[in-house]
């Protein structure tokens, strides 16, 4: 472990810019699948997730605030790839969208606590804060496992899903940490492929638990 | 069958139905709007509305839970009624949808408590509750007197658009009443034009607030 280094400025405006677009994105996103949704319960479950999200990114824009930082203008950098992230996994229906929501987030949430292992201790806990459950995502893993035992059509469905959704999010962490070396370098310099082993590793465990196979 | 029951138990439930499908769908439209708003700033604020919304509808929906009613059967009779609303008050940009949320919500709110005025005090308790600003409201009144001083001509569009919510508001609430026969009762004897002037005094009243001609 090499000594920690002083906080620099552009390391937390990087990372809370990246997550707070993440979340303000995902807002959006989980909203368009509420609105697409005609059950009253997926709704409401889509809905739950999506102002989760939006507190994640109310607490991370007002970090960058205090910071001194225009929270849009640290957003920005990172909008592109993560509009292109949700184009390219566009859930059919509502159970898709709940699959989206426990494997992809699951996966980025991951990778954010890993490029904040070396930071400084208020970077660690903002980041940790602001990927903190906000009591929406409880009903996921009920649901998802309850799809799965009644409905075996439906789970090797989800199962598919949800390995292109790694592979998915994989390429979307990879490009994002080519494309902005100051959230590239958060990762120090171990190999990222020992790392993505890690967190693929996770999320096959956390398919086991709600009985989807991977 | 409890002698201490109150006075009417379908009443809550009829009007605590009718609020939550208003607070859920009012989720929906606003998520939309700021799904189709560019800016970061106006798509932030919409997202508020929108969230602030949500955590009113789930106020709602843990009353009926906790009352032994099924939240969305109480929702369901009110659902087309609200949806069409919508469908005829579709901003076109979001200083509309931000004029929608000022004029309507206001609107309703404003019915919504005169009909409680004559119910026991836990409805009108929860009722008031459910239309409590959520903090996310603050800056509609500050964004839209900003929007009127520096753009006459937007002022001008914006007030005709505002008079066009009144009267679909009012149709709408009267629409509701003639067709919910539990919350048509809530409003008593009085006659509704004399309680639509009064809520029509209060709407102008907001109007002058933000510089927006009526």
């Amino acid at each position: 472990m090499s000594p920690a280094a002083p906080p620099s400025p552009s390391r937390p405006r990087a990372l809370y810019g990246l997550l707070a677009c993440v979340r303000l994105t995902a807002f959006e996103e989980r909203a368009a699948d509420a609105g697409r949704t005609a059950s009253y319960e997926d709704k409401v479950v889509l809905a739950g997730l999506a102002t989760g999200a939006f507190a994640q990114f109310e607490r991370l824009r007002d970090r960058l605030i205090e910071a001194g930082v225009d929270p849009y203008e640290a957003m920005r950098p990172y909008q592109d790839a993560i509009t292109a992230f949700h184009g390219r996994t566009r859930p059919a229906d509502a159970m898709e969208a709940l699959v989206k929501v426990y494997v992809a987030d699951s996966i980025l949430a991951d990778l954010y606590r890993e490029a904040v292992e070396r930071t400084d201790p208020e970077t660690r806990s903002v980041v940790h804060e602001s990927l903190a459950d906000s009591g929406h995502a409880e009903i996921l893993t009920e649901r998802l496992r309850a799809a799965a035992e009644t409905d075996a059509r439906l789970a090797s469905r989800l199962g598919l899903w949800a390995r292109r959704l790694v592979g998915e999010a994989l390429s979307q962490a990879h490009a994002i940490t080519e494309r902005g070396p100051e959230v590239g370098a958060l990762f120090g310099d171990e190999d990222v492929a020992t790392m993505f082993g890690r967190i693929v590793d996770r999320h096959q465990a956390r398919m086991r638990a709600v009985d989807l196979r991977d």
